[in-house]
């Protein structure tokens, strides 16, 4: 399969993965970690995903701190790939700056927009409905990727499914984008089976992005071209802009205003939004007894205990009698929690910060 | 309250304390960590503990590889104090060839011998009945401490009370001494009144017990006074020496000859055998909600958890949502278990050893 001319691959690497601490630091957040044990970060596989499209058409959208360890782990990229906000402003400000940027470089550009810590595990089928998504963006469509539900998640919002586009293989119409429902509601829209999970993959071209946000924020898209045409206003002009995720900035407009297509997709795809996640994830096609570990096995003792050991201080973990325990051993701190307790790691986290350990978080 | 005239301290130092792995470890055993959270080891508590009644009278019989450790812990020891074993041979070599050596040293000594890794609450009580064993001892009887019982534990042996010896004020014969029994057994003994745990402190002339060891095993007791009379053939004569419990070579059979007297006590008394025995002794008179922290107290962090977290490693632990929890992190080790739990961690000793891992164990 060849490379889709013009199409550009927008990677917005932000987000500090507070669930996942101690693994996940502000300083080191989620998408720069391996969490799936396949030697590769998840901003790696993301470009990995991505490259076959795009070949070195990719900006990664992440905040001034990391811009360096970017750069070291996506070694092919150009430095002028890597596009530093001065300051986290919520996605629409993150993937607005990249289509302000592209539509100057390339009037012919389709842009696919891709968080940089979403596991994805079957990247052919994916890279087929990105190329599905792009056909539509050529038509001027704000394209989403629809993710087909296993569960009645809670955790995500969903995208209503309308009517086949003609002539566009595998896209149909938005009816709606909707929060993220009840268990009880989400079960009512998988029985429907015209319900997709909203990933938040956007792909469209940078100039019908532009001018949807102009309808409803046109200070904002203003704002956004003013910087692409005049880069040394970026410090001045950044911290004005609103602080809103593009969601609510443009996908759910747009769809009420019948501008937005999906592409349903079967991939399997995951937010491993905490260690609970990450557990499900690694235990996949794993018969073993014991707990899942990610990193050395052989560092991991286990006597009658389940769950998720992450050995990554270098140091012998014994777990004695124990179900679905998780233990994340790091240099310099040590998680001891549940499954079923694994959101609760953000209280660990906002106490650490209440007790001025900030640089622990 | 002075001293005791020719009172010898006597303190086996052995035992490898596997079941409080990894903070125990055959490198560095129980009694050379300070398990109580005062800043003395269990060593040097037991040598705290005897001091006022033997000043510089204090023997310290261990293993050879641990005979450095123990002179750096007890620096007002003379280095001729720590008499060091080529092998571990059990209690009754250790204890008896203590006692050949001060045979010879001291023809008016009483030795008392008192185990390197219990936990004695109250250090004042503990001596007055010393004081009253040792009255008994000059009078040739085989003393030992009974521990008034505080729940019918089948962990420990018992000594059955017997009549009270006239004008040894404090001290009866001992009927007999009962082995581990089991709870419903123990719960009997308790309803009686009459019955007392086995600590295994006794308190003897040094004369009287090779004499009683003699009358049993001659064999041993001449080895034993060989070695005290030649040093020089300890390497020899150590091997050849029976591996046997003080209790089964001399006390048992001493009591069923009416030769053993016991002086009842009533100090609190703990034998740290596992996690679960740790925290119950951390955590009396604790009311706080929490798990109870063996070391610093800000190097935890605990959300709706409680147990046992020993913060050796200088790393912060953080505990989510897991009640009766025990967690141990060493710089090379960690241990994740919970107090119902805790005897099993012998069997994470025995797979390092298994795995060719000894140097963590």
């Amino acid at each position: 399969m060849s490379s889709i001319d013009h199409f550009w691959a927008v990677i917005p690497a932000g987000g500090a993965g507070t669930r996942l601490w101690p693994l996940s630091r502000s300083s080191a957040p989620k998408f720069l970690h391996d969490l799936s044990g396949s030697g590769r970060t998840l901003l790696q596989e993301t470009r990995d995903r991505l490259a076959p499209l795009a070949e070195d058409r990719i900006v990664v959208v992440t905040g001034e701190p990391h811009r360096e360890a970017v750069l070291a782990q996506l070694t092919e990229l150009a430095a002028d790939s890597v596009v530093a906000e001065p300051a986290p402003r919520d996605s629409m400000a993150a993937i607005g700056l990249a289509a302000a940027l592209l539509e100057r470089r390339d009037p012919d550009a389709v842009m696919g927009s891709f968080a940089a810590d979403h596991v994805v595990a079957d990247p052919e089928a994916f890279r087929d409905a990105v190329r599905r998504a792009v056909a539509a963006a050529r038509e001027d469509w704000l394209v989403t990727l629809g993710i087909e539900p296993t569960f009645p998640s809670s955790a995500f919002g969903y995208v209503h499914v309308g009517d086949p586009l003609p002539g566009l293989e595998g896209a149909s119409a938005v009816r709606e984008f909707v929060e993220k429902p009840s268990v009880a509601t989400a079960e009512a829209y998988l029985a429907t089976g015209s319900y997709r999970w909203n990933a938040g993959m956007f792909v469209v071209r940078p100039t019908v992005l532009l001018d949807l946000l102009h309808q409803w924020h046109p200070e904002f898209a203003d704002a956004l071209r003013a910087i692409a045409a005049e880069p040394a206003r970026l410090a001045e002009l950044w911290p004005t802009l609103p602080k809103i995720a593009v969601d609510h900035a443009v996908a759910e407009p747009a769809a009420d205003a019948g501008r937005v297509a999906v592409v349903p997709s079967s991939f399997p795809w995951e937010d491993i939004g905490d260690f609970d996640a990450l557990a499900t994830l690694l235990s996949r096609g794993q018969d073993e007894a014991g707990p899942v570990v990610l990193g050395d096995p052989s560092m991991v003792l286990s006597v009658d205990s389940t769950g998720l050991v992450v050995p990554s201080a270098g140091r012998v973990v014994a777990v004695v009698g124990l179900d679905d325990v998780v233990v994340v051993d790091t240099p310099d701190a040590l998680l001891v929690t549940t499954r079923a307790r694994a959101q609760e790691v953000k209280q660990v986290v906002a106490a650490l910060k209440d007790g001025g350990r900030d640089q622990l978080t």
